[in-house]
């Protein structure tokens, strides 16, 4: 028996993915969903999909997908987000629930509103905060939610049946969901994950830029490698990001570049005490972080 | 025998710290010394080091600690350099070799010079690049310089003689020494670990700057806790590499200001292409960085 009660009859996952295949694989477990449908472009992609036991079936055409879906998990790059919308929308039956696992939320709240109309009150944005270093549908796995952090943005006129419905989904995998204003997601997001993958990228973009580029990379340390190895993320999926959440990345560069430029200042004044005072605050941020949200972790 | 066919006689220490304690640890495994003396202000702390096996006998003041040595290692915070000079340069024996274990090197160059003046040809600077998360006498052990680098950057005036000894005596704890010009050294360390340094205490320094901070620290993730791990460092430590590399670490924040400032200039002219071009060079560079330096290391 579902946990929330009712479960979902036919649940259709448009990118059956890390992040699709892993929700796929925790529904299919505790018997959530009457059935799960895969609908991507590739059919050899969604046969290994049903191999690994992660969807019931498949289905190419988008618009025949959703014809008798009950929900609807769009879990694709963000740029491919309208293309779907675009295609199931004359389709979508009017009691089906929408929802999304981008990680930007204005974005796909506007797509979702200039495509469905200002009257489409089923759509539920969400943002599963979970992921390994490895991809794809090989990657998923029933366990990827456990004790993760989910966040929905519902907007003001977002039915509450269609929200406690995805709620309640994502809650079966084990994960922690809660609300947030669309404005403060993005921004969040912009500052702890969207920022430090720029940071990452750039460093590596300017060491690649300087004359004495071998040898920095001969005496890179460890430092370097934990520092950058967000700079092996994928370069598509980063691309899409910084262009759908760009008003709020754009906010946190000018932000880190104003506080480099202070910085500066201090060594160029050598501000033994303020470069401290500066240091000693960041430090003690840091560690109380990691004593507070990690209490597992020491380092 | 000492692996390089004479050995030292007398070594002075300052700073038995985990760099000056991991070298003699590893120079007495390899009876490389006649005696190792320990000298800093703490009676206690130099108790300990002998407690623990890491230097024969101290002495606390610091003219009569180098009074008959053969070798005087500086392994002391950056900003405690001069003072030490200051006080052993009256004792030092005109044969006695000097040389030290600081992170920067044109500011020690010039240090040696002002106080030991132009025509002192014994001092070899010298740079092991070697950490551990940990720090002081409890943490320094003999296998801390195995397989890793060890930089010196003498002078054109530098006594070969005194290069020859310094040299001898770090591939005794397995290091790979290595020469480089100071200028160089300088500039390289700012790329690789001086810069990342700053941008985790900038990052982590913006974030608490932010009206929306509780909620970002809430929701951070564990590429966070990477990204700025080196935060946690020792703010006395790094406010001393920065006021003493200044000049490279000033460039270095400059030439990555200008490349975020690029970077914004892509994301607000929504240049995709541009941006994932910037991006997989990126992640090629880092991704080719790790197979060819570190190939045990997948991430």
């Amino acid at each position: 028996m579902p946990e929330a009660g009712r479960g979902v009859g036919r649940l259709v996952i448009f990118g059956v993915g890390l992040i699709g295949g892993s929700l796929a694989l925790a529904l299919r477990q505790a018997g959530y969903c009457g059935e799960v449908v895969g609908c991507s472009r590739s059919a050899g992609h969604l046969q290994r999909a049903i191999d690994l036991g992660v969807i019931d079936r498949y289905v190419l055409d988008p618009a025949s997908a959703v014809r008798d879906a009950d929900m609807v998990l769009l879990a694709v790059p963000m740029g491919a987000m309208r293309g779907v919308l675009v295609q199931i929308r004359p389709a979508l039956p009017p009691t089906a629930i929408l929802t999304d696992a981008g990680s930007t939320k204005a974005s796909i709240v506007r797509e979702v509103g200039d495509i469905m109309g200002p009257d489409f009150t089923r759509f539920v944005p969400g943002h599963p905060i979970a992921g390994r270093e490895q991809s794809g549908v090989e990657a998923a796995v029933a366990e990827l939610y456990q004790g993760r952090r989910v966040i929905l943005t519902p907007q003001p006129h977002t039915d509450p049946e269609a929200l406690a419905a995805v709620t309640a989904m994502w809650k079966v995998t084990g994960a922690l969901v809660e609300g947030m204003p669309v404005e403060l997601h993005d921004q969040v997001l912009a500052a702890t994950s969207h920022l430090p993958h720029v940071l990452a990228f750039a460093l590596v973009d300017t060491l690649l830029g300087m004359p004495q580029r071998e040898d920095i990379l001969r005496y890179a340390a460890g430092g370097f490698r934990d520092f950058t190895r967000i700079a092996s993320s994928d370069p598509v999926m980063w691309r899409d990001i910084c262009l759908y959440n760009d008003r709020a990345i754009l906010d946190m560069i000018r932000a880190l570049q104003n506080n480099l430029s202070h910085f500066s200042a201090l060594i160029r004044n050598h501000d033994a005490e303020g470069l401290q005072q500066l240091m000693q605050q960041a430090k003690q941020t840091r560690d109380n972080y990691v004593a507070r949200f990690e209490p597992g972790q020491h380092s």
